[in-house]
């Protein structure tokens, strides 16, 4: 069969006019705590639910994204957001409190990365002058609705991850700016039979491999060609088998590779093996990554954000799990410091 | 506050290069079932669950999609679908079968809408050559998920719709063919406090009449520019309702009006309200509309798809009901017939 590309490059630039991270206490004492926006004290966010403190959670990083830079709120053109809840309310809630347009996106854990691609996208083609995409994900919230309320203290494999509690806004536009999203790799869906949902990081690997090896047959890239390569989620058992994976093809990546699931709790003995969540990787691009960028430690980043496309009943119906990963290719633009 | 565009206007051409409809038993004996490209027999399409139905559903129209115009599945670039199941499974185990890069969306019941615009925009900007996008809903599934399973045999309120069985796809692409695609209205998000989810026709029917105005005011034209009006899935109380909304603002569209949630179920005793659900403004614009078009019946027509964004967690938290409805201006091309 005939090869499909699964890259856009964008030969006019676009880039990350703004973003902000806002994370739950956890988040706050990990490695990436002090390269954040700001961090609530307690998972409740100042809310009496947790459905509705990941709302805060989002709200904050969408305000806190447009008042970095002083954006208006008419000045934005287009709302896409997703998050991990049944039917995407924690972005749907938002969305009702601005006036944009808005596009509610799934791609679970990857849903990070599916935004950036679709707001670059409407930006690139000229449609969309500004464009806001935000993700979230929280640990009260997500525990009730795919294993079991908190309050039950279940104990968990060795290779259960931890939601992190946390959301990332970005605003992509035209305007010059420090970081340009210079091409997006779109996932397919990639299945190898896997169906613990308490070890997610291993089906995820196969579809971090896939997009990355699409990624650099599209753009004729190497892994040189990246001073960081991240992926999303993965964590610690996903991230060695991605690894492995790489190693297997002659991929050799270990010196520029880093995984959001191991970074944002570090050695953290709650952080179990490792984050996930829509707001990890967002956490950890969006307030680790680029301050690193504007500081020239690294130029040349690919992000690869995982999802695992599963629901509960479908790992009762005895389903494997389906996964994806979308790939963003950042860049330094020259000579611009903070 | 500065007026904040909504609509895309696609100047170069974007067309429907193929598009299939298929649904359930009860929506065969409906009057639009005889503009159907095909019907199961029953609920369980061939399969042991409700979910796995409604993904041969989404499969079969994805299927028919493809092979009514033999378009080989290595021509298509994109694949975007989206569905009403939690974390949007049916789309996700229906893309695995698929070698395509792959977007997940959720607009609720107005995804069949938002897939167009992602996909036209995809077209339009040239970074896809051929997108395919399809949505699905499923009675049984749905029922289970949103109220009770079927099983329960409950009554309900005579506000209360009906989730059509049924999944729709259509190719977008710029090879000529008798309907384009002119522009997409993305809605925002409209919330007049209603909070009860068995009337969700009065619930998004304002959502409905924000974008039918945007719509208009954002591209200049009046409703005498269309031959066909058209929304999702209002049905006879939210469609009512959308057409008072119109009224009070000098808008008269009843000689040009059809709300897809009426037109599905006709006055089938089973069909309450109305139809409701993804899959419903999909068999009644692919199926039924297109069709139509094709004949000369209609050449201009504007597809307002309308979603309610809430998921039963909500409801049981005391929250009112967001919704959304996005808009695609079709256009016949002149002189072509089947």
């Amino acid at each position: 069969m005939k090869d499909i590309k699964q890259t856009w490059v964008f030969d006019s630039p676009v880039y990350i006019e703004s973003c902000a991270s806002v994370s739950g206490p956890m988040e706050k004492s990990g490695p990436v705590g002090r390269f954040l926006d700001k961090s609530f004290e307690d998972l409740y966010c100042g809310e009496s639910t947790w459905e509705k403190a990941e709302r805060a959670l989002m709200k904050e990083a969408v305000s806190l994204c447009l008042s970095k830079e002083s954006i208006q709120k008419e000045e934005v053109g287009l709302f896409i957001a997703g998050d991990l809840l049944n039917q995407n309310v924690t972005s749907h809630y938002t969305a009702r409190e601005y006036p944009w347009p808005y596009l509610g996106m799934f791609s679970a854990c990857a849903t990070s990365m599916e935004g950036i691609a679709i707001a670059s996208m409407c930006v690139h083609s000229g449609m969309v002058q500004r464009s806001l995409t935000a993700v979230s994900s929280h640990y009260g919230a997500v525990e009730r609705q795919f294993r079991l309320p908190l309050e039950h203290v279940k104990q968990r494999p060795k290779t259960a991850m931890r939601t992190v509690t946390g959301a990332g806004a970005a605003v992509i536009s035209g305007k010059k700016s420090p970081i340009a999203v210079r091409s997006v790799t779109i996932g397919k869906v990639v299945d190898w039979g896997l169906r613990d949902p308490l070890d997610m990081g291993q089906a995820m690997a196969p579809a971090a491999f896939d997009t990355l090896k699409k990624h650099l047959n599209d753009t004729g890239k190497t892994e040189e060609d990246y001073d960081l390569i991240i992926t999303g989620d993965l964590s610690m058992f996903g991230s060695r088998q991605f690894l492995e994976l790489c190693e297997e093809d002659g991929l050799y990546i270990t010196d520029r590779y880093l995984d959001g699931g191991n970074t944002v709790y570090g050695y953290h003995p709650e952080g179990y093996a490792g984050g996930s969540g829509a707001g990890c990787s967002a956490l950890v691009l969006y307030g680790y990554v680029f301050r690193r960028m504007r500081k020239e430690h690294w130029k040349k980043v690919l992000c690869i954000a995982t999802g695992a496309l599963f629901n509960p009943l479908t790992i009762r119906q005895k389903e494997t799990i389906p996964c994806i990963a979308h790939a963003v290719e950042f860049e330094l633009t020259a000579g611009l410091e903070e």
